[in-house]
């Protein structure tokens, strides 16, 4: 099996999870500046949000710009990566209707916890197909964000019932690390082009 | 016609379908862990409705790889399978909201019944198509697992007035049986390309 | 421009439309088969305007096919048809969920007429552009079935408020007029391929 | 990284954005054509929105034909862009529901004029990358609808609080304006052609 209908399903669901969390923006019945104002936590969670589904989508698309082949453990394993983002929208709406509250925050955290090691898994699975002397394997490396950002979202978890601002700091913290596309796959591919 | 397009329109349609079952998950009022309670009910109906969907979603794949011409009852076999799948997020929230009630339990399996005799429809229109000594229909073969799996769920619809846990049991039975993806077609594509 | 992006686009406004009517179906608040009664009426629109849309995209495939390059005037006049079809979900809701009362199906029958007429400046403008002595233009031919389709969209809008029985029988005539394929685009496709 | 897939992500964004505006049109509890009166000013603020979003799809197809690599910089300049695209449907309910109060009136044009804005990014980052002597840097030349439109939306904004509709009718204008597609870059990707 080729990859393409694989990433092109991907970016689907990618694309209306992404959109769909604006359906929670709920437009307010007032007709002034000040009805805005309980929108506003919702809107900067959904950037936030808008943000993290944009790392993944950037990443995914480079992990598989490095696979040639799909398997029936890499299907699933991306079906499971899909399945935990597909929560964002409910996570997401959640914790910005309720103006960052200490428990909405945390299980925000921790829908992007099972995420990140989602992506992990898929990550490590399409490497053990392609044995540890891959080209992906090489060009991921130590992945020391892959193995940062479970264990910020771990630590941002219990602090958000001392304080959901420190956790959310951590969260958007997490997203600014992401922010810069991974070089490392990059430049691996270039290489391997030359 | 090619396949190409009706591939790509189902992917989207599935896409859909799989994302905006998420939006039957309604955001809670309250803002402590109890506050989930209610939706855990329907986020597990939502767990093996999109295992579900990623299971129709492989197959799909499968079967349209092994075929290579579009005939007006492909078509509408395709749509018909389709629409069944649509009613998906509908029958999964209502069991779901009513804890797993009997009536909505039977009806969501009524719905697996009807998507998996339309799935049998489209794959015999196929095989129809290309002739009984094609390579998919030697391919599919005694197909047990496609014949299995409208006999349980028609046991299971009555067995839920009984007992819903059962009836919600054999669900997730029968898509165990499915998780792994059919190797029969793979393994006949594999011969094919050798 | 070439027709690929085009299409794909329009698939995927077709994908979300055909998909997004379902969530009108409201989940009901009871949980015997009673509760599903005031579904009913909603599921039975619903099942015509998903073969509506399926035939719909049927077709501008079929004449999307016959087309090569993409105009200005082509692409708009594509927007066009996809805005009337957009509001699909809109009149099968209302129509659906008040029993087929006379004005909702008056208006259902509206927005079937003007998609209809859409579609048919839109096969106009492709023609145009090609040449009355164009491949499509001979293989569209007198066209007789998008000739009568608003004809009788025309007849049913009134006679919505003598019965709207009668007039959903009519809407329902011409999706079945329409659900067997286009032999004429075909035809003369195979014959241009030989 | 090809443009492929990026492409085809914000296809299927743009698609989502334009037809979930549609669920903003709430189904009327009247089965009367009086019934559809409040309907009316929402209907026409999604027919504006949707014309702008056609215009959007067209001339980022334009842009992309005309770009061959993307960046992490292009990258995230069209998720940017996709970002202020994706809050029409909540400008456009708001605007909509309240009869184009000014407030909302305003914040739309406040939206229009950051979509304006990202778009005008996504375009510089481009060309930079692809050097003021490229083909792209040409073909756009003095880019004056670019830089009117912002103009435009600027003087809109507040003229939405002397009058709504003085406003309103300024957006419509600025859509007027672009509706006619690019002839800059049609032309100049013809004459690269030869």
């Amino acid at each position: 099996m080729k990859t393409t209908r694989l990433e092109a399903f991907s970016d689907g669901v990618l694309a209306i999870i992404i959109t769909i969390m604006v359906l929670e923006l709920k437009v307010p019945h007032g007709v002034d500046l000040a009805a805005l104002k309980p929108v506003l936590p919702v809107l900067l969670s959904y950037v936030l949000s808008f943000i993290y589904l944009g790392i993944y989508w950037n990443n995914h698309h480079h992990l598989f710009q490095a696979t040639e082949q799909v398997s029936g453990g890499i299907l699933w394993a991306n079906l499971h990566l899909l399945f935990w983002l597909s929560l964002f929208p409910f996570t997401t709406a959640w914790m910005g209707q309720n103006h960052i509250a200490p428990t909405p925050t945390a299980v925000y955290g921790f829908v992007l916890l099972m995420a990140a090691i989602a992506y992990e898994i898929l990550q490590l699975v399409i490497i053990t197909k392609q044995g540890r002397e891959s080209f992906l394997a090489l060009a991921v490396g130590k992945d020391w964000k892959g193995k940062l950002s479970p264990v910020l979202y771990l630590a941002a978890i219990p602090l958000a019932f001392v304080s959901s601002w420190i956790a959310s700091a951590l969260y958007a913290f997490v997203a600014l690390l992401w922010l810069i596309p991974d070089p490392r796959i990059e430049k691996a591919l270039k290489k391997r082009d030359d």
